[in-house]
């Protein structure tokens, strides 16, 4: 109920997943959670509605600036809380939700647990890259401060997401640092650097800011301040780009009637560039499956969150964390 | 001597200035530093030669992977540890360099000293945004690690870089954050809104990463190891996007056809997001005027930068930081 296009996205995503994974012949069922009333409104338009899908009532709705971490206290029957509190119960396998990020994170982290052996539950972001798979960025925005430890195992986390969702053999795992010399940056980095050097992942050392479009690594660790900042510059392009383009063809005529022919063309080859395209973000590290998508979330951004969340689910990507964590961490000081 | 076109586009950039420098009617004199019979081999391609233009000898050069730290003592013969010597002891008024960045950061520190008041010294750099206007972000790699008095330094620096050199009345001063509230982010950059807040500056509160493209900020303050990161990313765009046009125009005629019709368009349209345009970025808070241009810099670059650094020079801009800085800082909890 919290995502800015609420239930109707939701819903019409929730039948198109049902529909996708019907077709699959994958046994399943979801769980819409929510105002009932509102919901059935929007499901009466996809007669015959999924025999697939129930509602669970909720009475209250997570509002984008509620304070993340109260809501659990705060509203305990909001859609946001009760539909993790049935995940936490098991009646449910995984949570996918396009309401506010920051209180799914807090609520999914208190509900839910860490896995054993994760410092910090982290959100990643998918960057476009001029190479065929996106990059995923990680932590973006969920731990403003970081240790190397968080840096390391952002890094087995993504890397796992990267192999398992994302059928990447051997993902390289880059860190994002100011220049590729071991000695860059701060302490902090340093020393996951040579946590990472020392780990079995496929540590290609440090990448710079220009090697995320480049598509230099396939997963790239940054603390969640520097991780958020350039997320919302990336997200800034395209309408920069429109900005300019629109304030470009009123020049005359003819740029008129060139960017007028050309924006569409534009579109389309920029359409990898939006955002939308990846549907939602996996909440890496509670005991769970989470996923979060933007507000504004179309259905089809809906459906995807919903069909990932199943993957990781079915790959059982939290225990893969769990046994990979396990493992003692290399030391800050081998390398 | 230290830049990838040196000394040719030095050379005809210090020319080009010395024209534009003579057509105002200000009196002035360019000393080129470097190796005599190599600037001499330029300069003949601009006979008559400006007799405003003199050579400084310089042995040696320091390269782009030279230890910036170390140039001092290992290059002391070179054009750049003689340029900066000869500002030092103030037989020039001003030094530009298109070499080795952290070289001149370091070595203009070192040899210059630090402006009283002056923690850190920062170099900014110029973003373009949708207004008429770039924003200045720094720091952009100089203190990959800060405190909150070093973010306000930058604050007050830039801010009077923006109104005198860039002519803004009242700049905007933001604080890059990963949210709008003042209890967003770090400690540190929590405790830098309050120094800010409690400061005459026109301090707008926390920008985020989309708002540098939006021109929401005339000037944005910033640890260096993201603004590094969030340089090397904006400056990435242009690239990305021609080679996601190219593989797009492969696709069938029609493709080829248009990409070719638009492509010179597209490029004048974002001209303003050309780097090179800015031709250098000032070295803040050491006690003389350095400019500091990319290694790639055109002529044009050369010659803007020169102007620039004049322009410092002319409106004492060192001299006003001294003076904004004296004034006791805010304290750090005074918000």
């Amino acid at each position: 109920m919290g995502g800015d296009h609420a239930p109707a996205h939701e819903v019409a995503g929730a039948v198109r997943a049902s529909q996708a994974l019907r077709t699959e012949g994958v046994e399943h069922s979801l769980v819409l959670v929510g105002d009932p009333a509102c919901i059935e409104r929007e499901l009466v338009r996809y007669r015959p509605v999924p025999d697939t899908i129930a509602i669970e009532p909720a009475r209250d709705v997570v509002a984008m600036d509620d304070d993340p971490a109260a809501v659990i206290r705060t509203k305990p029957d909001s859609s946001l809380v009760r539909g993790l509190e049935l995940h936490r119960t098991n009646l449910v396998d995984a949570f996918v939700s396009a309401g506010n990020t920051g209180a799914v994170l807090s609520a999914a982290t208190l509900l839910l647990g860490r896995i054993a052996g994760v410092s910090r539950p982290t959100i990643g972001a998918f960057f476009p890259t001029i190479g065929n798979k996106p990059c995923l960025v990680l932590d973006v925005g969920a731990n403003a401060e970081v240790k190397p430890q968080f840096l390391y195992q952002f890094a087995v986390m993504g890397s796992l997401y990267a192999e398992l969702i994302g059928g990447i053999e051997k993902p390289r795992v880059g860190l994002l640092n100011i220049g590729e010399e071991a000695t860059k940056g701060t302490e902090t980095v340093r020393q996951a650097y040579a946590m990472l050097q020392a780990s079995t992942l496929n540590f290609i050392g440090n990448v710079e800011g220009r090697d995320i479009f480049r598509g230099a690594a396939d997963v790239v660790v940054c603390d969640g301040f520097t991780g958020n900042v350039v997320l919302k510059f990336a997200e800034s392009i395209l309408p920069m780009l429109k900005a300019v383009l629109e304030r470009f063809s009123r020049r005359n005529a003819v740029t008129r009637l060139a960017v007028g022919l050309f924006a569409p063309m534009l579109r389309r080859a920029l359409a990898d560039f939006d955002y939308q395209k990846y549907g939602g973000v996996p909440l890496l590290g509670v005991r769970g499956t989470v996923i979060i998508g933007h507000g504004k979330s179309s259905s089809l951004a809906i459906a995807n969150m919903i069909l990932r969340a199943w993957e990781m689910h079915r790959l059982r990507l939290g225990e893969q964390i769990e046994r990979a964590l396990l493992q003692p961490a290399p030391s800050q000081n081998s390398a």
